[in-house]
This record gives C-alpha cells, sequence and structure tokens, in this order.
C-alpha cells in the first residue's frame, strides 16, 4: 500500500534472521522510542516508526540516530555498512525492525540492531541547526526540531498538570466562550467579527450583524467565570485570548493562551495568592518530577503597591516612567521590583482603586483609596498573573458602573449581586508568560505551536 | 467586612453550643456538601458554604436544602423554627456551622443540625421551576438550576475524560491556533477577524489588515494539526471552532467544540475507528463511572457507503433528498441507516472520492473511486465523528490541489510531504454532540454554557 523504499540487509542475513524470528514466535513489538531507551526491553525485537536525526556511515556500520517525539532523546540505531542509505537523510521517515540490544558505548544503555529499515517518507535536504528566530518562519516545519519538540511536549504536559491541580482542588472547568458581546474590561484592543465578505454592507447600510449585535474576540472569560461561580465553589478556564495590540514585542501575541479562576466564598487575598502559587507550585513540580533539582522560583515575597512605590522612589535609578503615588506600575518597575526583592516571584497587592476596573473590590481605606487588587511577577518576565477580590457589595459596584455610564451595559452584571451572591474573588495566568519563566525563554513566540501577532498569521 | 445577615440561634441554645464547642476543641471542618452527604463525618461539626434550593418551616423545625454546586443532592439542613427565616429564600447563599447527625428520615443518610446561619448574599424573588427553553433567556442565572449545573460537572468530567484518554495513550496536546489565514477545507461559512472600527477603511481603500492577510476563525484544527503529526506518533487537540452558518436549528452553533486527532504512521480506517471507539468508550466509562447501567450504545456497526446507499435505495421510505450514489449524505438519511442497523453507533466507510476535501487519501477503486474516510453516526444525534487518511503521496496531492487551483495557498502543505512524510490519518468529535448522545439531550444550545448562534450572543 505505502510507497515504502525498502533498503534490506543481505539476503543471506535476512534469511537467517527471518528463520530465527519464525523459530522464536517472535513478531517485533511495535514500541515507542521512549520505552525502548527506557531499557525494559533489552534482548527482544521490536520495531520502532519515527524520524531520522542523524547519519554517520563507518566503515563496518552504519549508525542512524532515530526520533519519534515521544522523548527528546533518540534511539541508536546500528546497521550494516553495506545498506543502501541515499534515502536515509536528516528529516526522513523511518520504521525500523531489529533487536534492542546493551550498547557498547557509554554514550546511551541501548541501540537498535536492525535487522530491516523502510523509508516510509523521504526528507528533502535541509540543515539539521538553526537558530529559534529562523526557524520561527516555517511552523509548518518547526516542530521537526528538537527545541521545539520539547517544547510540545512542555506545553502539552503543563496542561495536563493545570487540568490535574484544578480537578484535584475539585474546580469545575468551564468553557467561556471565545465570542462575546462585551468589551469585558475595555482592557485591551478588541478583534472583531462578521461573516466573511460581509462587513462593509453590513457597518455602512446598517444592515444586522450576524449575532443581531457587534460581536468580539474575547479578552478575559472573567465575567463569564463569575457567573458560573454563582452556583460553584471555584471554577476555572483555560482557553484562547485576544488583543489586537499593534506591537512586535517579544512579550506580546495577537491570540495567547490563559488560565482565569474564581473562587467563591473568599474573602482575603491571601486566600487568592494561596491558590495562584499553589498553581504554579503543583504546575511546575510535575513539569519537572523527572528532574532533582529544586528551584529558587519557590521562595516569594509579598509587598503592597504603596511599598512598591516607596521602594521605586527611594531608588538611585532613573526610571522612563512616572513613579508617583496612583500611577500604574510599568515593565521597567515590575523588573526592578522583581530585582530588588532577590530575584523571586513577587506579589504586589493594593493597587489605586482609580488603576482598576469596575469589578474590583474597594478596600475603602480612605484618604489612600485602594482595591483589592494582587498580581505575581516573575524574574525575566514581569507580570504573569493578576487577580482581585470581586466587588460584591450591590450598592458600591451600582453607583462605580453609573458614574462610568456603564449601568445598562452591565445590568446582567449586576443581576449576579441580586440573585445569592456570594464574595469571590479570581485571577488570571498568562500560559505563555508562565512557560517563559519556568523555561527562561526569550521570546514569548517560541512557546506557542502558531504565533499570531501584527502582521503575522502563518498557515 | 461583609455585610452578613446573622440569623442567630436562641442565646441560650448558642451559648451551650459554644462552650461544648469549647470544650471539644473543635472549630467547624469547612466541608464540601459532596463529602458531607458521603456520611464520613458523622457527628463532627462542620460549616457548609452553598446556595438554598428549598425552605420549608414546620411546627417545631425549619428545613431548608442547600447545594454547593459539588453535587447535584442537595444536603438536608435543620434548624429551630424561631429562627427569623425572611431572607433565607430560593437561591440566597448561606454560611452554615452545625453538627452533622444521621437522618431520621429515609430520603436522605445525613442531615445538618444549624448551630449558625449566616445569609451572605440575599436572592431576588425567583421562580424555581422553569424549562430548558426560558432557562436559555438568562445565560447569566441559568447555572443555578439543577439540570444546567450537572450539565456543567458532566462538561467539566467528560473533558478530563478526554484529555486523559489522549494522554494515557501518549498522544501530544496541542493547542492549534483559532485565528487563521486558511480556510481549511472550504467546509464552512467564515468569520473573518479585524481589529474593531477598522473593518471599513481596510477593505475599502486598500488599507493593511492587521495581519497583512485576511484572517478567519478556524474551522478545523486539522491541518495545523497534520503539521505537529510530522514529529510525533499521535498528536490531539480540543477547543473552539466556528461556523457562521445562519441557521436557528437545534443542531448547529456558531461556537463549538471539537475533539481532533491525528496519528501517525496509520495505513488503516480500522486504527482510526479503533481511536474513535477506544475514545467514545473511555470517555463514556468515565462519565458513568458512578453509574451502574450499561449502555446500548457499546454495541456498534460498519458499512460502506456503497453499502448505505443500497440500504437507502432498497428502502420504501421516500428521502427528501437524493439517495444515488455520489450524493452526500444527509441528516434523514443518517438517520434511517442508524435505524435500520439497530439504534447502535454506525461507521460508514469509504465515501465517494469527489465528495471529499483535498487531503482525504484516494483509495484509487476505479471505477467507483472512493475515498478512505470514515463518519461515525449515533442515534439521536446523527453525525458525531469524521476522519480520513490523508494522502500522503505528493504526485497525488500535488494533481488535485493543481486541479482545484489551490497548489499556491497550500504550497506549505505540499511541503509536509517533502519532508520526512508519514502515512496518517485523523478524525474530528463533535463535543456537543457527545454530550447529546449520552446525554439525551435534544437541543445542543443546552449543552454549552453560553451559546452563540445567529441572531444570539448574549454577554
Amino acid at each position: 500500500m505505502l510507497p515504502a523504499n525498502r533498503l534490506w540487509l543481505s539476503e543471506a542475513a535476512l534469511g537467517m534472521l527471518q528463520s530465527l524470528r519464525y523459530y522464536c514466535q517472535e513478531t517485533p513489538r511495535k514500541t515507542r522510542i521512549c520505552e525502548a531507551i527506557s531499557n525494559l526491553d533489552v534482548g527482544t525485537k521490536i520495531k520502532v516508526q519515527g524520524w531520522v536525526r542523524s547519519v554517520r556511515p563507518q566503515k563496518e556500520n552504519l549508525f542512524l540516530h532515530v526520533n519519534d517525539g515521544s522523548s527528546l532523546q533518540s534511539l541508536q540505531v546500528v546497521a550494516s555498512s553495506e545498506l543502501n542509505h541515499r534515502l536515509l537523510t536528516f528529516g526522513s521517515a523511518v520504521e525500523i525492525s531489529g533487536s534492542l540490544v546493551t550498547s557498547p558505548s557509554r554514550k546511551q544503555d541501548v541501540e537498535l540492531q536492525a535487522d530491516q529499515i523502510d523509508v516510509v517518507g523521504e526528507c528533502n535536504p535541509i540543515k539539521e541547526k538553526h537558530g529559534l528566530e529562523y526557524i520561527r518562519q516555517f511552523p509548518h516545519l518547526r516542530c521537526k526540531t528538537n527545541v521545539f519538540s520539547s517544547l510540545l511536549r512542555i506545553r502539552s504536559e503543563a496542561t495536563t498538570a493545570i487540568q490535574q491541580y484544578f480537578k484535584e482542588k475539585g474546580f469545575i472547568q468551564v468553557h467561556t466562550p471565545v465570542l462575546t458581546s462585551n468589551d469585558c474590561e475595555g482592557a485591551g484592543e478588541l478583534f472583531q467579527v462578521e461573516p466573511a465578505g460581509q462587513e462593509k454592507n453590513q457597518d455602512e447600510e446598517g444592515h444586522q450583524h450576524f449575532f443581531s449585535v457587534p460581536a468580539y474576540l474575547t479578552v478575559s472569560g472573567q465575567l463569564h467565570l463569575e457567573v458560573t461561580a454563582g452556583a460553584f465553589p471555584g471554577v476555572y478556564t483555560f482557553g484562547p485570548t485576544f488583543r489586537a495590540e499593534n506591537s512586535q514585542s517579544r512579550r506580546h501575541l495577537a491570540e495567547f493562551y490563559m488560565v482565569e479562576a474564581e473562587i467563591s466564598f473568599t474573602q482575603s487575598l491571601e486566600d487568592l495568592m494561596k491558590v495562584m502559587e499553589d498553581l504554579f507550585r503543583s504546575t511546575t513540580e510535575h513539569l519537572l518530577s523527572q528532574c532533582p533539582e529544586d528551584v529558587a522560583l519557590y521562595h516569594k515575597h509579598v509587598i503592597t503597591y504603596t511599598e512598591a512605590i516607596n521602594i521605586l522612589n527611594s531608588s538611585s535609578k532613573k526610571f522612563a516612567f512616572k513613579t508617583d503615588w496612583g500611577s500604574d506600575l510599568q515593565t521597567e518597575h515590575e523588573k526592578y521590583l522583581v530585582k530588588h526583592c532577590g530575584d523571586v516571584p513577587l506579589f504586589v497587592t493594593d493597587y489605586p482603586y482609580a488603576l482598576k476596573p469596575f469589578y474590583t473590590r474597594d478596600n475603602q481605606d480612605q484618604p489612600l483609596h485602594t482595591a483589592a487588587a494582587v498580581d505575581l511577577l516573575v524574574p525575566g518576565v514581569g507580570e504573569m498573573c493578576g487577580g482581585s477580590l470581586r466587588e460584591e457589595r450591590l450598592d458600591l459596584l451600582k453607583t462605580r458602573l453609573a458614574q462610568a455610564g456603564l449601568d445598562e451595559t452591565y445590568g446582567w452584571y449586576l443581576d449576579l449581586r441580586r440573585f445569592g451572591s456570594v464574595p469571590h474573588g479570581g485571577f488570571g495566568m498568562g500560559f505563555e508568560r508562565y512557560l517563559q519563566c519556568v523555561l527562561g525563554v526569550d521570546n514569548i513566540k517560541d512557546v506557542i505551536p502558531f504565533p499570531r501577532y501584527s502582521h503575522s498569521c502563518l498557515l
């Protein structure tokens, strides 16, 4: 069925092997390379499938390294140097049957002595080593590199770890919608959505929108989570989020993944910080479970916004942005604060009320006037999580929305406070920022399979 | 801190209880209702938090049912009838401390004898019972109903089960993008995306698009999955998918969730059907693990498209749509076939080549000329999964794309066949269709938290 290019060993050797195989009643067992290298199958016949990572013809033997994506490690394959290896190039897809044996070399525990090698997919000539920036241009091929296939395995594991964490804590996962008719916190630049080819007519001649109202891509699932937090102890969402920011920075994507959680019956930022910290810790422990090193990341500091401003103002460093009480913390400030506190994760709490969105709980601590909000800043990345207690007091919420002229738009949100509202709070964690932090990856585009940003939407 | 409305028991009773609590060195332990009703804590002091589902004042006692979303079951709470229960209405949020005791009634194993009840969130008057259609109008309140909070728990569990299944089988979860510059299979009506407020200028005066090219919401992650299948044994994605279909039917949503998988080194539809079946079985078993009934759904049938056409043509039933060989199967046909085969899940394989997208593997069985595609039809729902082997032969793929005038657009897809391509196949499963099938829910809008369809994007 396949246009396979069979590369046989010498007929005699093969005949011998085949009768041997018959004699032993042994058919090669299809094995993942991660299992093969774990050394349990030594002495058995196996069959592996994967992609060639290197070819070294030597006098007597031909050495291949084959990777199947199940592990960063490749399997060393030893074949007769008589083998026609014209098609065995870097990147070609192969099926190999043979005996798994203890390797005479110290470099690996086991190797596969090939009986038969089939090339099932040839590969055009390709250079083996490239920088991250170069391979980013070829999103359809970059998962064939070691560094990017590792990233995809880690992303997948981190996703599992996050879901396991919340499941163990009794949270319900909610699929908050991507399409929304509200712009949430007015936090970012919005993408608008209409059926293709219909945008013009609708806007100019007053035709109906597809959804009867303008629809946007979500910038946060928080408000939808708050809806569901009205019936559960804890809820979370983990999915794509969008910002139409015209930015080419190493820190921004137009489509990125966010973990967001809401916890009911919560009355303190400490409760929220506990969940943020536990989530970070348990996810990272899961990722590092194979890895004995402890991580410095596990220490942490907590300061208030007011303390942060004092630290910035007593520094001799000149900042580009203002550091008056009431100004928002900029990336330069966040990085300085993290350094100042010993390069460990840093919670900053109780930001100025005026800086925070309408749903943030008023601390009622005039004349300062702060809100019960908290950010988690991490080394190398800056802000990774942001959370707050949500204002559960109907009168305060009503006044604030009315002042902003938003009381009609958010009538349904006020409703939530009229039907068995509970004190609650929540936070969001940028999943790519998390991966950057844990892996020390500089550019956010290198921790997502298909990065989207202004002027780039490849594939 | 909270505007809590404390409803005390008689001072004397409370004094006694407080000294008792002191004596026992016992502070009420915060307990989820699912744990409380599991009967392990009888005799201990606990504190529960939740929402009132019913209030029955009787002569001596006041009976409440309280639910916290951790389970469908509510906890019966018994308080003194002297309690001022004006604020204890259906839907109000409460914190209750008391002793968990064996219930004298047969209706439940345990009940909570309340020492203290705090109303933390009042609830406006609300009717207790409503139909699914009525509550659909209030997406911000419907999770407070039994039926919809059950649905959210089941959706969350099913999500976990699907991810566990793939993890156990060694699949990597890939976050395929929502934003895409290709329209995949040209399968559905597309949504187009631009920054809000910029659509008009860009299209008329030739201004640049945000991404330099037109960008759409994904109708399928398959092509992106195929990219990653070039480096892993198996990959899957589970996320939102979009169709701008102007349909109000009970079967369609504009935003829905899809599970899609690609399996490398796969050469037969049987391999694909095995994964589809296993996924369905293991997810459903996980969901039903508390439930002893076996499900008839576990039987199944396999027929070819050609056999299906023969069945339809030898039926005495009049169909609205054509049943010639070469016509696509319509919902009426699918439902008839499922019934005809005994109302069990039905795989239909080997559809006409001309009906299938460019990437479907040619069976080269002229004069019939079919393609290696398979659909899984299920009772009550119709098509739930669709899959195919993907054409791995470069020359066949090139010819077909050229015939469709798509060879330039899909240059990158042809590239995949030049760099270590492997025979592979995959499928997609509509997550909402799956939930409809398992739960017997008639309208797809009732199995998703925030349904989006034409003329409706509430919140």
